[in-house]
């Protein structure tokens, strides 16, 4: 079933990068002299959750089509007042909503990848703008053949454009591409386009035992990492 | 001058590849069997003749954006008869028109763009569409940091708006980019966005000594090669 498989699309927060440390970590070197106090864990939660209700925004049709950076950024305005930062120099606010660029990868993330890219052709299909993907990019070695996704389609996931323009930009039907995610949410819409789908266990991605680690609904694939990926469809 | 670019953008058709000589050998090796006595340089020519006509019908809106591969496979419908092809099975003509997807760059262009992505950020903005250019670079190991260009634009260069969506998707002004190319018109063009630009030689594009070795239009650099290039803007 998998065997027609020619292309293989990843999310990226949370199936590749660990955006929660990372951005923890960021908001402390930057906001540090602001608030000595603060949970810069719980600050990388309560940033995290105003993504969906922005993109739901552009989805909706409320807004036009943002990039994610836009996007983050006020969210950001949002979140700082409730964790008592005020008066945030310009520099520094544009600063921290770089954060975004500079998360790390999983551990499996950059050898899996490459391994998988001997078979397959790559891309990120993520909610994250162009810019920022390539920053991951480089940052993590990943070697993409294209920056699919969001930027490209106009949309944010899991509206179907998303997942349709990026097997049309690689010229292949739906069945010849795979959906790589650790959330099911993700790949019940990928399936719904017709893609086949394969799940990654993220176990941490909210905090030590708060990821998925099995997938909710159906999938063509289950794998623990990206190394386990390659196992099971390359051999 | 020069100093606050951050990206370099690079025509790829002549600029990076020599689509002259590898469009012949590919219709050779697809049609021979079909005449023996063809031109294939001249078929190439003739194929690449139809290149900006076709594109013109996007770029003035007679037609919707529609990517390379199908313009070309129009075009090749066009040529194919006047050299005394006709019939030709349809999976020959999709091969054929994957020609495109099969050229080798010219000698310096590998080793001069890894030198030039230690500093810069780098993207093809070519006409070429997401799929070819992801084969070009597979073929010819460039490691791009995006694919940007026409499809990720939805128009035809010389129009502004195809280097002007490159410097956003990469966050940039137009001042911070730099387009790349052995063709003065689409250097003319790049620049009226407020692009920096830098020629580069490639005599032998169209045969020997039919390629532009001097641009004839006002340049930020002017380099041989891309590793010419490499020491002009790195040292």
């Amino acid at each position: 079933m998998t065997q027609s498989v020619r292309a293989l699309f990843f999310d990226v927060f949370g199936t590749l990068v660990d955006w929660r440390s990372g951005v923890a970590r960021e908001a402390e070197r930057l906001l540090r002299a602001h608030d000595q106090s603060t949970d810069w864990l719980a600050f990388a939660d309560a940033w995290r959750a105003q993504y969906q209700p922005g993109m739901e925004d552009v989805r909706s049709g409320r807004i036009p089509f943002s990039r994610l950076d836009v996007l983050h950024r006020h969210n950001l305005e949002r979140v700082l007042p409730r964790f008592g930062f005020r008066n945030i120099p310009e520099a520094v606010l544009a600063e921290l909503n770089l954060a975004w660029h500079r998360l790390d990868g999983w551990p499996d993330v950059t050898a899996g990848l490459a391994r998988l890219r001997e078979t397959f052709r790559v891309a990120p299909v993520s909610n994250g703008n162009i810019a920022l993907m390539a920053d991951l990019a480089r940052r993590n070695d990943l070697r993409w053949d294209a920056i699919l996704g969001a930027e490209v389609a106009g949309d944010y996931k899991p509206k179907p454009r998303v997942y349709l323009a990026a097997c049309e930009a690689f010229a292949l039907a739906p069945g010849q591409c795979m959906m790589v995610a650790a959330h099911s949410s993700d790949l019940e819409a990928a399936a719904a386009c017709g893609l086949r789908t394969a799940h990654i266990a993220r176990p941490d991605e909210h905090g030590p035992g708060k990821g998925e680690t099995v997938p909710t609904v159906p999938v063509d694939v289950v794998a623990k990492d990206l190394l386990d990926l390659a196992a099971k469809l390359v051999g």
